[in-house]
């Protein structure tokens, strides 16, 4: 197939069924998780105009979703220059390069280099895990987006603070244990949290994921929104997981 | 009946069915809701031995119930005279004054007057909303119970951190637009927060009520619960909360 001239060895294009996308993958990184999709759809965003950035965004795959859901000029922030390579060559496989500008860069480094206060909506799927805590992947690229060895969730939320206007949106996906972490954090850098939804694998089980969204110094209102329910008793995608997720992504060539 | 004995005029006695206990109940004052109940069995107790104590105890339902779970000492402490005195009668109808020791007393003195970090449990059902938000209760009982008029959020915390011990468990009941308020101030006052549940009305509405527990000087670690969800669609208690509270509550006399 034509599309195969974007690929470098041991790639692959995935499909994202409904939204007729695709994307660049390899086995040697790190691919893009159900966490990333869900937060692509959960975020905020304007329909008509705007900026939105988003942030260690790995191999592009939600500034791609964003790109359906608003007419809003997109960039992308990744320190990976492997990572940066191939959502670089992603965008341009779907066109999108008018729409999708991407950043090879430190996102400590983002607000003095793209400006304090300009973006109306910052989304980011970190890193989940402190680094003192559980065992790094020996793969660097894996360990990178595991491990907060770049960027810790106070540098995260403290660049979404700078990069983000009064009244501007905030959302991240991460793991419950941090919870308590995101919110005092979030609070600290005047992102008020403003949206939360816990994802639970099964309806009887803990939540291992959550979805949270602020407002740059918004009002303190917080809404916690109905749980999200992975798989029903039978391990089949719930009804909703199902219309969020299932058929997103379909591996097209190996 | 032998127990109107223990009534002023408009109070009645309702039975907690499962636990065949009997609490004094007026309309003229705030009666204990889903909230303490599902309180009452969310904290963890010691079984066999240890201190609990009772904030912001009202007529006194978290004791009674708390009576059933363990065999340590309960204690509570209530501002209010009115309900101090119907708790005094129920702790005595039910022949528990042996069991439970409540205290009429400005919660914001128990730690100099019953000691500091005295106590392996604190439970709290706190007024839920800050001074200048909502409308208050013409009642003063139910002013008290529902605005902050006679302690904060921030003073409960402070109060059950002092009272418990390094290791022990404070669990309270809340909204969750006063969760980040939560969080932050648990934190401040060394009470790491470890598990966290949220009551749905319906699995697709958003919380209305959560219920979390910390312990003082705690690891980080943040377990996320399933979500409770109230009613079915079809309007009838869902399984859990049949057996957390339907039948708990039957009105007894009138």
């Amino acid at each position: 197939m034509s599309d195969e001239k974007w690929l470098q060895p041991k790639e692959r294009i995935d499909f994202l069924h409904e939204e007729a996308l695709k994307i660049i993958q390899s086995k040697d990184v790190f691919s893009f998780s159900m966490d990333a999709v869900l937060l692509a759809k959960f975020a905020y965003v304007p329909i008509q105009k705007g900026r939105l950035i988003d942030l260690c965004s790995g191999n592009g795959v939600i500034p791609l979703f964003l790109s359906q859901r608003t007419k809003g000029q997109i960039e992308a922030v990744e320190i990976q220059e492997r990572l940066y390579d191939m959502a670089s060559r992603s965008v341009q496989m779907n066109g999108l390069e008018d729409r999708i500008k991407l950043h090879h860069m430190d996102l400590k480094e983002a607000p003095t280099r793209l400006g304090y206060g300009q973006f109306d909506v910052v989304t980011c799927n970190p890193p989940y895990m402190p680094v003192q805590t559980g065992k790094q992947h020996d793969n660097l690229h894996y360990a990178i987006a595991r491990h907060e060895l770049m960027c810790t969730l106070e540098d995260v939320i403290r660049v979404s603070s700078q990069l983000v206007r009064q009244g501007g949106r905030v959302a991240l996906v991460h793991r419950p244990n941090r919870l308590v972490d995101i919110l005092t954090l979030m609070r600290q850098y005047r992102i008020e949290p403003k949206r939360l939804r816990f994802i639970h694998p099964k309806a009887d089980k803990e939540a291992n994921m959550l979805l949270i969204e602020g407002m740059k110094d918004g009002q303190p209102d917080l809404k916690l929104m109905p749980a999200l329910v992975a798989y029903t008793e039978n391990n089949t995608y719930t009804p909703e997981m199902e219309r969020l997720y299932s058929g997103e992504l379909m591996e097209m060539m190996g």
